[in-house]
């Protein structure tokens, strides 16, 4: 079978996974928010029951790993504890209060009732890496939110996300729902193109996993995208920062996780500081195993840094490399972070009032934070419980999004014969 | 200069205008409530100034439409009237509250303290088509949630544009604001595809016309889009509706204004009342110059409707032509508008609480009306003022978009040292 055919086959197969979908959602649509949250309930139980199933599917997809780098083998691994956590991240969405539903009202002179009312999107589709429990946690986000939900894993997770879907279906034929409100594409390309470019199959494509992951959605989807996690995150330490402080934030920001997107990848420091905080700094970072790149300035003060190159200052590392560089002040700093940015989030340390201010209104990202890491951007963090992504995009969510980012609205009006 | 030459030289074009507007948006995210809206009342001023110079252009814009349609050439004309009225917009749009600035704040646990505030977009871009009064509605909202804007607007009205964008750059110099906060593009082909498809150029592309260029700019565009304007309306009269408010509804929607997105394109009809409403709405509608399309049920009732085919059904005419169905029931009426909705503006007439829930429950669209006329989709309808469009995409904004469809938001967190 040669690739279009193969494409157009997988069209045809998501296109028929799309149509229960929709279905499965216009059903959820109808339902009230207690059945939503005991549909979830169910969900988990049928996790928890799953559980050997789960572990043996696991177990084959590790197997397959066996020479993938032990973090990935982690990050796909897992355990009765994690079956247990996912079954309790279904049943924590279901706590949550219910995004649907709520609005305002207001009458018109004309008398025309109008109520601006808060509804499902409808099919959700999410295109996702290694990590299984992805899987449980977005389904219960759209399920709360009213959606029915696509799923397209990694093919390295692809058995231990049929028996997780495979468990969440059960659940939903327990509560007396249609199993299509939860469904797993095959893996690979094809059906992430599928996804990506079939025109009326989902109502919004979100993508969760590395940089090339997202950059390839957001250059050929054809459907409605929420960007997320691009994260060449900076921290600029200002000339009159507390050095005590900078130097806590600056390891804490590169080495807690470096792995993820709110993490530090770029350090800025000021000049009239560098002498005395990048000895410091370079030294501590250096203890937690992480490789310097600086500017000239920065390797004259760090001679075991390697020199950076201009793809340093735009590249994502995620991973225990950090790009510095000495400025001459705050006007160059924020240049700097003007140029590279991918709009996640920015840092500065500074005790000045005034730079503060600026750095916060000049600085154009979703989370711009004074005296403090980085790596508080997330959904948890900011107090939305789990969330669905980060978006790195201005339009529908900014930041990390919580149910809402799942939901639209609806004008609903009600007259008695008005005319224009 | 051949196509791909001229395609280049296009894009660098709009790189450069975008450059400025981009530095005009950091002036202007800068400025106050107040001196935004004293820029928008030194335009008013200008524009008012200008006003020969602009009547000189419309003419010569209206001397090379001589061979085109009265409609076309009437949305086209200028009067001092009119571009009275342009001012007007620009100062009632400066007198609406200011979307920006707002949020919320809330302290974890830890101390952060986290606030959501909305800014402004950027960069908005427009891709419209001959009404020249769009040039200076359009800048003003734009200008007021604190953007800049790149137009793009129709050769036809070029020299007008042209006219209305000098006199609004004037003003801005007038008011100390640099000129590049609004930017004409050339018009034609290259300089809307430039526009669409090179990143990072506007935060935002808004195409506000007629279908095909609606389509275009959705299939094509590499930035992010809010869809507009695409309304295939429908309207359903049940069985047990009030034919006099039946009548007086689908006559409003259909020919009070034919040539916006808001009017009927497709009237559906109970069988239990065809035969009491259809001959009496086919002549009403008849007496306007309507022409009718209908399926065989309803030419046996109306023997001078044209038949109508699946295209009809699909079709948004924006003009004298109706396409006219009867179904069996409610749920044939909801089946046929699922398939054929463009998701702007749905109604239904009854008198039954159960079908008005249902409907307002399973269409899914922009705005669902129980017992009045689709024409009320609309910003000033709606009690909005001035609108950039209507969204007929369920991602960040839906329905008559107001100021607020021009911002986004921030998360600024302030710390004291909080790491992870």
């Amino acid at each position: 079978m040669d690739e279009r055919d193969g494409m157009a086959t997988m069209v045809e197969t998501v296109r028929e996974l799309a149509a229960g979908a929709r279905q499965a959602a216009r059903w959820l649509a109808g339902t009230s928010s207690r059945e939503r949250d005991e549909l979830l309930g169910a969900m988990a139980d049928e996790l928890l029951g799953a559980t050997e199933a789960i572990l043996a599917a696991n177990s084959q997809d590790l197997a397959e790993a066996a020479d993938r780098p032990a973090a990935f083998r982690d990050r796909l691994t897992l355990t009765p504890e994690r079956v247990a956590q996912m079954a309790g991240a279904l049943r924590q969405v279901a706590d949550r209060p219910d995004p649907l539903g709520r609005g305002e009202s207001w009458t018109r002179p004309n008398g025309l009732r109008i109520h601006r009312v808060r509804v499902p999107l409808g099919v959700v589709g999410l295109i996702y890496e290694a990590r299984p429990n992805v899987t449980a946690e977005a389904t219960a986000l759209a399920l709360k939110a009213g959606n029915a939900i696509l799923l397209r894993g990694g093919s390295e997770a692809f058995r231990s996300n049929q028996a997780i879907v495979a468990a969440l279906r059960q659940g939903a034929r327990a509560a007396g729902a249609p199993a299509e409100l939860v469904s797993l594409l095959p893996a690979g390309r094809e059906s992430a193109r599928a996804l990506m470019t079939t025109p009326g199959v989902v109502d919004v494509l979100i993508p969760r996993g590395g940089p090339a992951l997202i950059r390839s959605v957001v250059e050929e989807a054809r459907v409605p995208v929420i960007e997320t996690g691009a994260g060449n995150c900076h921290t600029y330490v200002h000339q009159d920062a507390d050095l005590e402080m900078a130097l806590r934030i600056a390891v804490n920001a590169k080495v807690q996780r470096p792995g993820v997107c709110n993490a530090m990848e770029t350090l800025l420091v000021h000049r009239e500081v560098a002498a005395a905080f990048l000895p410091r700094v370079g030294e501590a970072l250096r203890a937690h195993g992480v490789t310097l790149r600086g500017c000239p300035r920065t390797r004259e003060l760090l001679p075991w840094a390697e020199p950076a190159t201009d793809e340093d200052w735009a590249t994502e590392y995620l991973d225990l490399i950090l790009a510095v560089r000495v400025v001459d002040d705050l006007d160059e700093a924020l240049d700097h972070i003007r140029r590279y940015t991918t709009g996640h989030s920015e840092a500065i340390v500074t005790r000045s009032l005034e730079a503060a201010r600026r750095f916060q209104e000049e600085v154009d990202a979703a989370a711009v934070y004074v005296n403090a890491s980085t790596r508080f951007t997330d959904g948890g963090e900011f107090g939305f419980g789990a969330e669905v992504g980060i978006s790195t995009q201005k339009l529908h969510a900014r930041g990390p999004m919580g149910l809402e980012a799942l939901t639209t609205t609806r004008y609903v009006v009600e007259g008695d014969g008005q005319i224009r």
